[in-house]
């Protein structure tokens, strides 16, 4: 198979997990400022970030214009801004929007409380949308609410998995070149056709690259570039770089981008976003119990077998559940030895409810019991299985899917083991298909 | 957002479904190869094809080549291999394959029943693997076991989607051309840099096309240009088109292709063909129940009730079960309304490990059962769990995966379609993600 250029060799996803907004972001997003001073040699610029997001996605052959589309029942655009307000040294972030998606938008935001967001209507190409979201940041005109930026990002809606390395890259570049952006190796030979649909010519791969976005300009480069182009580029043209080359004649500088860049385009792609966030938001999961001395055997045991099925495993009594939820895990087992209440359970699902982490994210949580056939018969105990539904549909409405696991307790070692290891796989598997079709059932172990 | 030159607004998957080799297939194949008289004014040629499967895949960041890594358990490659061994007239397909990973293929081969496939060691670039390809094919070579064909056809072991109709577009115009490949509209713009990682300039995307696969020749104008061309050629180039316009002389004829056609080349790639597949095989549902008339309202209530949630449902008493295995149905309810046994179930169970069907996609069977809570206690009814759990282990070493569902069945019509409703949602939620780790379940509605 063919060897891509420098940079084409990089791992791809997994990336680094997913982030929010809140929490242990921010100190991070703010140390990473101080970057721009080491690496550049110049002071950090006031940066906003513009985003067009007026496309009708005619190429994903559905209705909805894919920045609406749904990943995990939360939009596409939603994730994106979710990328972009992560960053704290990007102080505002203007999207261009349709009149007719403008109300969808606004909901968008309230409901996932997006913040720094200004919209503006879009323009009917992607530069005039461009355009417009520059307009809103220009001081030179009428009831300008925002400050002008000295750099300003220009991103695409549809890539939702920008990394704030790459927007540091583009920006410091800015700082430096006028003009800078992401590219990335050609996946296929670019050919040249004839009129009549014949081979021309083709391009020596190696010496081209697929222009990407994230882009950013020195806020006067790009507003002076678009002031000056021609209706035609406004209507035809679909590269910023290529304005600031034509109208304020610098050339941008270009950073390699990860594969993370790519852009959602097709039905495949959003298929390929729902698995890399199930992925990303999978990878760590808490396990809550009480301390009791006779659970700890079985604790541990599970344990050991969930770490066969998941990366991370934090297992907590309950007292630092508070730091974990606030540190964006998304999945928990909640597991009650001998007990057959949902007491535990109950508790953790009001703490999440309380913590708005399930805004974004849905959050699993799977209610572990035991099943001792000396002490309680098993279908007694099955018939839990109609509490725990109606837990479910409760939980559902706040975003959590609650699952119930019974796992058969055996007095003997090596039937125990094999119990957890069964358990350990079911857990696994809810977690990792996040399926809100099966949320209420009972599962056995 | 960008409209896409034309070919670009095209509807992306789902398109056809994903068909397996046998049975209505061969027909369907056959009749199209006498659209090469009607369409081209020519007949139909000897069609062979070159598949070089020799990379490493280290654009994919895991240890495996990407044509081997598995989708729902089975390679990438064999999907390939499945989609050109469908198309009858291609009579010999050879796969170029480095030696470390022979016996893996012959093991694919065997394992997936491939037929009409010859294997030949690859070569250190794709280029001489292609040229390795070729040489197996010419009757100039020693011990050739294969006869020369007029047109071979190149492709890629990682595109798998790849559609009939455009393997004859390609074929029809090499012959009358010599030389033709499918092209796709750009993604992205394609930019020059400079040596100092500047923009020279971009090129204007409505003049360019991708250049996939499948790709077309003449077979004497395609082996004629490896056999002049250089090393360098053989060493860094990408491009057979290139190849037979060089040294051939032939401007190949350009196609265009549909989004199927895209390549797997990051690990981004991999779920979104998983997903495909596994929506492809989620289209069809044959519900079988048997005939008592007592059932009938119920049968009728849950077919409307999966209509809202799957496409394809067929109804069945049984008769025609052989015919739907034979068309490749990969789903099966089957609905046992008033016994409590599994005997319906273990009949259809027989009947598909008979048939083979299971051999290239997992094949999901939903055992139905209702509770009569005034006939039968509940917990007595739920005993049954331990059952299911030996059957599906069972049938999983057939790649079959059985689940169990109880749908509480009171009097009252209301509550039973509500109930139906329910059972209906979990049957798709099962059928959708095709998760091995909940088999031996019984979910409960």
């Amino acid at each position: 198979m063919e060897s891509g250029p420098s940079g084409g060799s990089r791992p791809a996803e997994p990336g680094p997990r997913l982030r929010g907004l809140r929490g242990a972001d921010a100190a991070a997003s703010a140390s990473s400022l101080s970057r721009f001073g080491a690496e550049a040699g110049c002071r950090a610029p006031a940066v906003a970030a513009v985003l067009p997001a007026g496309g009708s996605g005619e190429r994903m052959g559905v209705p909805t214009p894919k920045q609406f589309c749904p990943i995990l029942e939360r939009p596409l655009i939603s994730y994106t801004l979710q990328a972009l307000e992560r960053v704290s040294w990007i102080k505002d972030i203007i999207v261009a929007v349709t009149g007719e998606n403008m109300e969808t938008m606004k909901g968008i935001i309230q409901r996932y409380q997006h913040k720094r967001i200004s919209l503006v209507e879009a323009g009917v190409t992607r530069h005039r949308s461009i355009f417009n979201g520059l307009k809103a940041l220009a001081e030179d005109q009428p009831n300008c609410r925002l400050s002008k930026p000295e750099v300003v990002i220009i991103h695409d809606a549809v890539r939702p998995f920008v990394e704030e390395d790459v927007l540091l890259n583009v920006v410091t570049a800015a700082q430096e070149h006028g003009a800078s952006g992401a590219i990335r190796p050609l996946v296929s030979t670019v050919i040249s056709p004839s009129a009549d649909s014949c081979l021309d010519h083709s391009l020596e791969r190696a010496r081209y690259r697929a222009s990407e976005m994230p882009q950013a300009f020195l806020f006067d480069v790009i507003y002076e570039a678009y002031q000056q182009c021609s209706d035609y580029d406004l209507e035809f043209g679909t590269e910023c770089l290529h304005l600031a080359l034509k109208y304020s004649h610098i050339k941008a500088k270009l950073v390699e981008g990860s594969p993370d860049l790519w852009k959602v385009t097709y039905k495949r792609d959003l298929y390929a976003a729902e698995s890399i966030i199930k992925e990303r938001i999978s990878q760590q999961v808490c396990v809550v119990m009480d301390t009791k001395e006779d659970e700890e055997r079985v604790g541990c045991c599970l344990e050991e077998m969930l770490k066969t099925e998941l990366n991370h495993i934090k297992v907590t009594s309950g007292q630092d559940l508070q730091q974990i939820i606030l540190e964006q895990c998304y999945n928990f087992v909640c597991v009650n030895v001998m007990t057959s209440d949902f007491e535990e359970t109950q508790r953790l699902l009001n703490m999440l409810e309380e913590s708005n982490l399930s805004i974004l994210y849905p959050v699993v949580v799977i209610s572990v019991h035991f099943l001792d056939y000396e002490s309680v018969p098993f279908g007694q105990k099955m018939e839990k299985v109609m509490q725990i539904r109606e837990f479910a549909k409760e939980a559902k409405k706040g975003n959590i899917l609650l699952f119930g696991l019974l796992i058969y307790f055996p007095q003997e070692e090596q039937k125990l083991r094999e119990s957890l290891r069964q358990g350990a796989t079911i857990i696994a598997a809810l977690i990792k298909e996040r399926n809100s079709g099966l949320i209420g059932q009972l599962l056995v172990a």
